[in-house]
């Protein structure tokens, strides 16, 4: 018989997004009346902009006409798009040969654990988005979990934490292969400053280590002081490589679409191409994002539809605003919820898992327990300001009848 | 440094399909003024039909209105496709729950080698679909590719050959943990009876291995007694995963949309669920196909949409008649082509290679070189029946002024 892929023994429990989501439905069943607000997933709820959503109808309507209709395109995207990303997002600071689009960045952490293989050493922000963690586990780049540590072994964990303004000592962490790193950070909200992400990428050039920076959150960076790409630091082209999305700048969680950055600079140990083996993935395990979509990313990216996403941006960016308002109210430490859609609040001496139930039974709220993402987010929830006006509003009004 | 994965340095030159694309531009830039005319990747050409395409349109243009917007749904897929499709194209031989549906069939064989690891044994038909070779090597589940017998070690090679009927022979093959089988087959055509698929299940059962059984042609079927799913053979449910997609139906190839069925009753040798480990896969590495395109799924399985389906299919098939009438005239020795969109013809003591040359730069006609798909390919060259009419006119035209 088959024997189950041991790597997939040692996920203890579900992914993180699927369990709140049981554990929602079973407060729903036992309180059928209850409208349940969710400030949990950092799930987009505004349609979509109308020149964003003409872009997308006009390439659906084509798909029915000769000269709209297209097969198989380029697996790495339309030529246009990659261009359009290169020179509108990254002000040609990459080219577009290095952009390759795809159906996400959750989808691309996965794609990016065949690239590298199980024989390379991993780093995570402690807290991190679970992908990280979990794909490199899948892959078999990691030991066993430690329920003491609520670790794997061969991970190596850089604590993020109030108390180190939320970016690692690097000089206490040992060498890996590959570092993982959000900014704007999923879940603690905290931006990387220029000067914090050049310590970073001097770690990763002297450490001759790979960053994989996921800035799927830049577009909720309004300060212009700080970094919205890792290419923006002096020496970055030889150690990243970015992963980010059109998800969350422009509402596009259902539709699918990200990309990643490979820079022609980055090789291995002997000299190969990053940039080419990546190629080989893509080509090989993937077949393009959605034609339509890509025709949406377009609109999303020319003058009309950044204007748009600025917009989009802002809607939300009230939303955490009054998220923020109603924690200092209630006199809840807290963080993020300014150049980033989350806010991070603390907990002292209650575990996150208790306090998402409060917060789910008594105020029928759902939120993000910050221990799902690794064992320094204990004590902590995640706050996203995803979600309609109306009910973040009500959200906060239940929240402040409670007490911590 | 980070050291290159070796499983990719195993990988000799591209993947087959970008390796034709770079041939025929550089034929096109030696022939700036031909008109070159693809028989060759299978990729769909026709418009989408009337009712599909306003499936797809109003779901679009619905992305921009409060009460048509969805953010990320699950990542398995709406539940209604998942029930249509268990109900439309199964016959409620397998359930909604058994269905995930995904962007499409490559994609999910690349999940799949994340679902089983690296510690499997595999068996593919050769020639077969070039995806489930490269992504199982991807993966590190193979030995060193050997230049002289063209293939990679641990790999069992099938050959499917007009000797046998284009089914193996399975006594004299030993057991392996997977057997990736196609039918109707890609590249040969060949469309396995009840019966054959019947030895081949049983074969699985007996050995204990799981057939991951790619039917994405199986739309293509006109003839009523020939199965169309593995799910049709007695015992499948307890060694069978099937990969299938909309592609080729309803020419969704560049909307990317598809679906695997997993049996609930298939386990490991442990006896835990093989279901719930590629939920664990599809949730954490993957976040659902876009869901513009899964409204289009949900138009293309409704009775209007299967109307149109036939009519698509129907077209492609018109197309294949008319390559095999060429084929016949010519004189060559061809297979495939009913109940399937793919001919395979036989060039005895040529290189597939050598002739897909001559027939690219005397006839200025892509085909697909048959050794692209193992080496029991090698002497065979793979013509698609995906075109516009005129062009499948005018290219069997030209392939008859050849003399082979």
């Amino acid at each position: 018989m088959v024997a189950r892929n041991s790597n997939l023994a040692k996920l203890p429990g579900g992914y993180l997004f699927p369990e709140i989501g049981r554990r929602r439905k079973a407060c729903q069943e036992q309180n059928p009346g209850a409208k349940i607000i969710s400030l949990g997933i950092g799930n987009t709820t505004e349609p979509l902009t109308p020149h964003i959503t003409d872009g997308l109808t006009k390439a659906a309507a084509g798909l029915g006409t000769p000269a709209g209709y297209s097969g198989y395109g380029d697996e790495q995207g339309f030529d246009s798009l990659r261009q359009a990303i290169a020179s509108k997002l990254y002000n040609n600071l990459v080219t577009a040969d290095e952009v390759l689009t795809s159906d996400g960045a959750k989808c691309d952490i996965g794609r990016l654990q065949l690239l590298f293989g199980n024989q390379v050493t991993v780093a995570v922000q402690d807290p991190s988005y679970p992908v990280y963690v979990d794909g490199s586990v899948i892959m078999g780049a990691t030991g066993d979990f430690d329920q003491a540590s609520m670790q794997y072994a061969g991970i190596t964990y850089m604590p993020c934490l109030p108390e180190n303004q939320f970016f690692p000592d690097l000089t206490k962490l040992p060498r890996t292969d590959l570092i993982y790193f959000c900014s704007p950070n999923n879940p603690t909200g905290a931006v990387a400053t220029k000067a914090q992400l050049k310590t970073l990428v001097d770690f990763a050039l002297a450490n001759r280590s790979i960053i994989i920076f996921d800035s799927a959150y830049s577009a909720y960076i309004a300060d212009p002081e700080l970094p919205r790409s890792i290419f923006e630091i002096e020496g970055a082209r030889r150690c990243a490589i970015e992963v980010s999305s059109f998800s969350k700048p422009v509402g596009f969680t259902g539709l699918r679409l990200g990309w990643t950055v490979c820079p022609k600079d980055l090789v291995y140990d002997d000299g190969s191409s990053v940039l080419k083996d990546w190629n080989r993935i893509m080509t090989t395990v993937f077949n393009g994002a959605s034609n339509v979509v890509q025709h949406g990313g377009l609109a999303a990216v020319d003058d009309q539809g950044l204007a748009e996403m600025a917009a989009t941006v802002g809607y939300y960016m009230e939303n955490a605003a009054i998220i923020e308002q109603c924690l200092a109210d209630m006199g809840i430490e807290h963080y993020g919820g300014h150049n980033a859609p989350y806010i991070w609040a603390r907990f002292p001496g209650q575990k996150s898992w208790d306090v998402f139930s409060r917060i789910l039974n008594e105020a029928f709220v759902v939120c993000t327990p910050g221990s799902g993402f690794g064992p320094a987010g204990e004590g902590f929830i995640r706050f996203s300001s995803f979600g309609h006006r109306a009910d973040v509003i009500e959200a906060t009004e239940r929240l402040k009848k409670l007490s911590f």
